[in-house]
């Protein structure tokens, strides 16, 4: 049982273990700076699909109804949008499920594996640090492996803890984040080599971006979910809408340990909607990927930056030139929010005025 | 390990005593039918609040940013209206945790409990199912004690079973679901007497209707909480917002194992205009009160029929001229959908039109 010095002792009816588990804190952010931490799509949806959204609401739904628990349009919708990644066959809805957020279906999956049965996960560092902090809310250990300078994963290491430990699931993601990198062949081989035992997580956040999936190898394979959301390219972080795929024997497990009106009528709605108004959504992603290569190429003209090629809407940078908290907390002063995770600086890709602005500010502070 | 014959085999990463938990699935509803058999307002808001609430998402909402992870300002207005409840001193933030509906804080509450501590929970049935599924969604083991004639605990049979088994968290509705029932003073007295090692979450998700609270009891007891909603009395059951209102000791442990971003800032937004709009929102309340008590005497006056008195927005009754799912089906076929629970019939007290029709064909069912 961990403590740590100078907590405040537990009431007796709650879990000793929790004294030493931190509350998760969003960094604070300023009015008026340039949020480039969060990974969020730099602009709002078009006022008039807001507009219509809007109407929808007061139009179709009932304040004081409970929503629908099955998601049963929302999942119709969804495999036309997820089918488009098959080359054969469709998608069935049985495949799918929906969280509040794909952070809730991390937990699920947690719950749906893990508990009660000895047994823990494996991450790659750095990585999301939702998987390890979830699991520890349940008290599941973790088990990290190390990545290359590339930020492959050490699946040589990887293995070897597989061996040794009780580790009943995989989280990966793809591309990562805060790194940008997606899986390798390598890393793929590996995947795919993972006994039955052992699920296999791949969190395509970052879908919209990369166009890269996993998706036809999951087909072959029941022990893989793929995780995606509408917080990203979709531009619905405010409405917490993720989900997940997979074969319908894990989405049964995953439908039975969540509650059962996890999402508002409202964010159904917004996600419904979303999906039937995709290619005026997603239509900005192309500039942002315009950015991230300007971005990147500038940021390598900094000799004392180290900068990373990603597939996500951000970039990883590392430098021995400034003590890292430092360079973050001028950063900020000078008006650019960014994320200072595993080592380094992950930079999200904001509007071009905002990519410039962190350049300069960056120029400023590392020289250049 | 339970597994029930016939079950489809799981996948090995899979936690095997999932095999034995049933999906929750929610009622059929079908369009057209009187809906009373969700305890859920009759009514919608009125339509200028959907209409400003609208106009707030459009002209102050970010649907691309992540939602106030602290949910400051909802607390801030949360401790207003808690605070009436109060006749000395006041309420601060820090004794109140948001959840995505109750469900989420029943979840968090089972989690900073009895997670890998070998403990468990108590509940008196018939009582509201989600602590139990919950629970057996966790894999932590319930206990159930009886009832009397008019739904009081039997608080022997509790408190032998609490001396006897590795209880942690009791688990009581005031007014009780299904069975309408306010705490007696014999049972709150029982409640008071458990000691600190146990948690007592007291839910008093129908408080508007009865404005019957333990609030002013729970600040001298640290290892107690209230669970409230903006459901049922708010007409906000699509949105998904429940609270809990305890100790800031217990408060900290829900923060550490909730989800970072759990509500939508759809449904921050209106919980917080919601409690700006209380006395027009909370305005039709007497109307169900009357209603209730039209019903009730109506039912009384139907001999095969057994009905109690209700401090909730909803009535129980139990028959043994029909059996019950018989009668289910009858009144489901004749337009009026109520709840089958507990060996008897939850009745949500709907507008005096569908109490009228309800009454009617219970008539038309029952004799009478």
């Amino acid at each position: 049982m961990e403590q740590r010095d100078g907590d405040a002792p537990m009431l007796p009816c709650l879990r000793p273990d929790l004294v030493s588990l931190a509350t998760y804190h969003p960094q604070a952010r300023e009015a008026g700076a340039d949020w480039l931490d969060g990974n969020e799509f730099p602009l709002d949806w078009p006022p008039s699909l807001k507009e219509k959204l809007a109407w929808m609401y007061r139009q179709d739904m009932e304040n004081n109804r409970y929503p629908d628990g099955s998601h049963g349009e929302l999942k119709y919708e969804l495999c036309n949008y997820v089918g488009e990644g098959l080359t054969t066959g469709s998608l069935t809805a049985d495949w799918l499920a929906l969280g509040n957020g794909s952070d809730e279906l991390i937990r699920s999956l947690l719950m749906a594996t893990c508990l009660g049965q000895n047994a823990g996960i494996l991450i790659a560092e750095p990585t999301f640090s939702m998987y390890q902090i979830l699991a520890r809310t349940l008290g599941i250990p973790v088990w990290a492996a190390g990545r290359d300078e590339q930020f492959a994963i050490n699946t040589t290491q990887a293995t070897e803890l597989m061996n040794q430990e009780p580790i009943r699931v995989v989280f990966v993601v793809h591309p990562n984040s805060p790194t940008g990198n997606g899986l390798t062949p390598a890393e793929r081989d590996w995947l795919k080599r993972l006994p039955p035992k052992v699920l296999v997580v791949i969190d395509e956040a970052y879908f919209e971006f990369s166009q890269d999936t996993l998706l036809p190898d999951l087909l072959a394979h029941p022990n893989w979910v793929i995780l995606r959301t509408f917080s990203k390219g979709f531009r619905l972080a405010n409405l917490r809408i993720g989900y997940a795929i997979a074969h319908p024997e894990v989405i049964t497990a995953l439908e039975k340990v969540r509650l059962p009106y996890n999402l508002s009528g409202f964010s159904l709605l917004a996600a419904q909607f979303a999906l039937t108004q995709r290619r005026q959504l997603l239509s900005g992603i192309p500039e942002i990927l315009t950015e991230r290569e300007r971005l990147g190429m500038e940021l390598t003209k900094i000799p004392a930056l180290q900068v990373w090629p990603s597939q996500g809407n951000f970039l990883y940078i590392r430098t021995t030139a400034v003590p890292l908290p430092q360079l973050h907390q001028s950063l900020r002063e000078l008006g650019s929010l960014v994320r200072h995770t595993g080592g380094g600086l992950r930079l999200t890709i904001g509007s071009a005025a905002e990519n410039s602005r962190l350049l300069q500010r960056l120029r400023q502070t590392c020289g250049g």
